[in-house]
């Protein structure tokens, strides 16, 4: 395997087509969630593909995006090297050419920044064995619906390797999806272009092929996505959603219920600057309150803080979202989240057990409700053990959103007693399921 | 590195200094906090260094030994080759001459069954260079209170090889502790035998020795142990024990009360077939008798129960040991007794609780025991990032010891409400300083 640890970002066109976009300044600078096209081009490479080292070529409004870079520079542990292409407006060959004396590395990953990838696709890449002095082109062999057939690069192939790479090209095997690896040996290939009028990149990776040194890596086609109009902008606001939250070991009222409204609700803040944390607490403050309202005397305080509670577990889904979304997600967030949320939990049973007493005036209420906190305490506790082990095993997850919703439904129904009893029940019960399922399990 | 997975185990001598103890056998199934030499001999050899396939060499009372072998066969998953040495009565020499025929792999690990080597032995092996065609014999540079000085084997050194070796040598660089690393190649160094009356491992390895191909590793001089007398055996148990705890992250309470004495009956029970999951569920039910009693009016229960409470504390770290000195701890092990832990803890305080609402009769009480409790699972809750990411910053861990001690002194003082505030208190307080220690600190 080859280690490339170096990437050129093209970010030198006008983006002419997407120029009427609200605050335009330059195309690398447009925001998807709160984040640069260009910043998070640099943030993938860094994370999926262990680039260390960036050459980002500039044109259009290079002073704008020059100072942006110059203050990413300070936010992040990567090397970033500036590079201005005086031909930029020839087109984005000539953007490519301008790097071809600079760059000193053999390999190097050229990557267009008005493109999205998604995990698999950077997976794939990692996992290609690149061969001596060969160029690679990735390519999908379909399009998505992420992308306009009309505005793709289309490639024909022939023994392997690219035959045939442009816009109009006949006999389609694939299209081009701006990602490529190039050996720099093959700059040699070029040759001298300065007194072509207009070159795309496109003509010079025809020149590669054509010495048969351009080979193609088969991606996914929803792996993939070219932002060149404003309405891609919408389009790359879903296909980074997907991207982000593909996986998840949700439970059933999550992901029925919690999640597609939580969904909804993170695509609109994450256009914000607003932090996971800070969705963390509104969600525990919110269960908070609910637990008070819950524990005043009458059927309406009990429902209401019930459909607070829930609203409270909705959100409590966006954290996360919005982390992946903002490739923001850390280790602390996530523990900080889950540790409010076991308060959560503590406060509202413990809201719904005063509740319970006042209309029983019985002592046993206590105790249920003693266990029924025990026990949801206890179930998460064993998650972090059980989930893990279980993951194949595991059919219906008796997490955080089946026990919301249990205390909805029984406050709904008016049965707070049965609920507090019925939760004491399942949770213990499920403590001792995944005791008994694990026994002699475990891997050491 | 040689990939060694491949031992000989020495098991054919009669032991006639230790065949008084009472039920001997063979000296390779005397039993060490119930479980044999030679199955202990081959779980270490397995689990610290990777060996799959075992020559085990019998002699002295082959049939009880053979039976035994043939047995563990069935338990573990390794290959296990009983050889009988015809000659065994010549000596240990003998008995490691009858595999030079048999054994095929160019290195072996060849260690005598009667000698006990611990974790930080075995990570000098297993660390070792091993040079082609040269063998290594382990020593160590001075002798710990383990052994005994007119029982050891001792060797001088030259040029970094071994020149003599033997029980009564001059001028002694280092002692024998029983553990070879053998080319395979140098039984031709060797020569034959059979003529002579009394052959002993060390005269062989003089030869070796003689012919440059002898190195050492050495190793600390408190990592090895070798029984031979009756007496030896108690030194080999303490020996184990210190083995199997000598880490730990234990609280204060712990590491000056509870340890001490757990330790005292861990070396009782750990010779009888007693399971580690059953010394854990022993624990809980003595908390869950402890919580009944403490419900009780009257300042006598109260003491009595925080009393039992204590003592199932300390009966709780009995289950690692047990474990640990078995060599059978487990993850499900570990997991089960967390999550009895955890019960055992809502239950005490659920008790405490109750106790003091009976004295004082106000609601309150039942707010601030629900936040005790919800306090001290949050907390173990916790734990499980926190302990591991603040290895090298906690000094006081605040944890289950301490939390049944400031129970059980409560108690004694009789001020049940004022123990189950500061409880309250004190577990939701360290929950935030613990937030707050990590924010920032913990890596992805």
């Amino acid at each position: 395997m080859k280690n490339i640890k170096t990437a050129v970002i093209l970010a030198a066109g006008k983006g002419s087509r997407i120029s009427n976009t609200a605050n335009y300044v330059s195309k690398p600078l447009l925001k998807l969630y709160d984040m640069t096209l260009i910043e998070r081009s640099i943030f993938n490479l860094n994370h999926k593909l262990n680039v260390k080292k960036f050459y980002i070529v500039t044109g259009y409004n290079h002073d704008a995006v020059h100072d942006f870079l110059e203050e990413l520079k300070n936010k992040i542990n990567v090397e970033i090297n500036i590079v201005f292409a005086n031909e930029w407006e020839k087109g984005n060959g000539a953007s490519f050419l301008s790097i071809s004396n600079i760059v000193k590395e053999d390999y190097v990953y050229v990557v267009m920044c008005d493109h999205l990838f998604n995990d698999s696709f950077f997976e794939t890449i990692a996992e290609k064995n690149i061969e001596n002095n060969k160029c690679y082109l990735a390519i999908s062999k379909t399009l998505s619906q992420f992308n306009e057939f009309n505005d793709a690069t289309k490639v024909k192939i022939k023994n392997g390797n690219i035959s045939h790479i442009g816009k109009s090209i006949k006999a389609i095997d694939g299209f081009d999806t701006g990602f490529f690896v190039i050996a720099s040996q093959i700059f040699k290939y070029i040759g001298n272009m300065s007194d072509e009028k207009s070159i795309s990149l496109s003509h010079i990776m025809q020149k590669i092929a054509d010495n048969n040194h351009l080979c193609c890596i088969e991606v996914p086609a929803r792996s993939w996505l070219d932002i060149d109009t404003k309405e891609d902008l919408e389009k790359a606001k879903d296909f980074l959603f997907d991207a982000a939250n593909s996986k998840s070991n949700d439970g059933p009222v999550s992901r029925y219920l919690n999640r597609p409204i939580s969904n909804r609700i993170t695509k609109q803040i994450a256009n914000f600057p607003v932090k996971p944390n800070h969705i963390s607490l509104v969600s525990f403050l919110l269960s908070l309150l609910a637990a008070i309202i819950i524990a005043f005397k009458g059927y309406s305080f009990l429902v209401l803080g019930a459909l607070l509670a829930q609203l409270s577990s909705i959100l409590d889904g966006c954290d996360g979202e919005v982390a992946r979304l903002k490739n923001i997600t850390s280790k602390y967030g996530g523990w900080f989240d889950q540790i409010l949320d076991r308060y959560a939990d503590l406060l509202l049973i413990t809201g719904l057990t005063f509740h319970t007493y006042y209309l029983h005036q019985s002592l046993y209420v206590f105790l249920i409700g003693i266990l029924a906190i025990g026990g949801s305490l206890i179930l998460s506790y064993s998650a972090i053990v059980y989930d893990p082990a279980s993951k194949n095993i595991q059919k219906f997850r008796m997490g955080r959103d089946v026990r919301i919703f249990i205390i909805l439904i029984g406050s709904i129904a008016n049965f707070p007693y049965v609920t507090l009893l019925f939760l004491a029940l399942l949770m213990n019960i499920e403590v001792l399921r995944r005791l008994w399922v694990l026994k002699d399990k475990l891997d050491y």
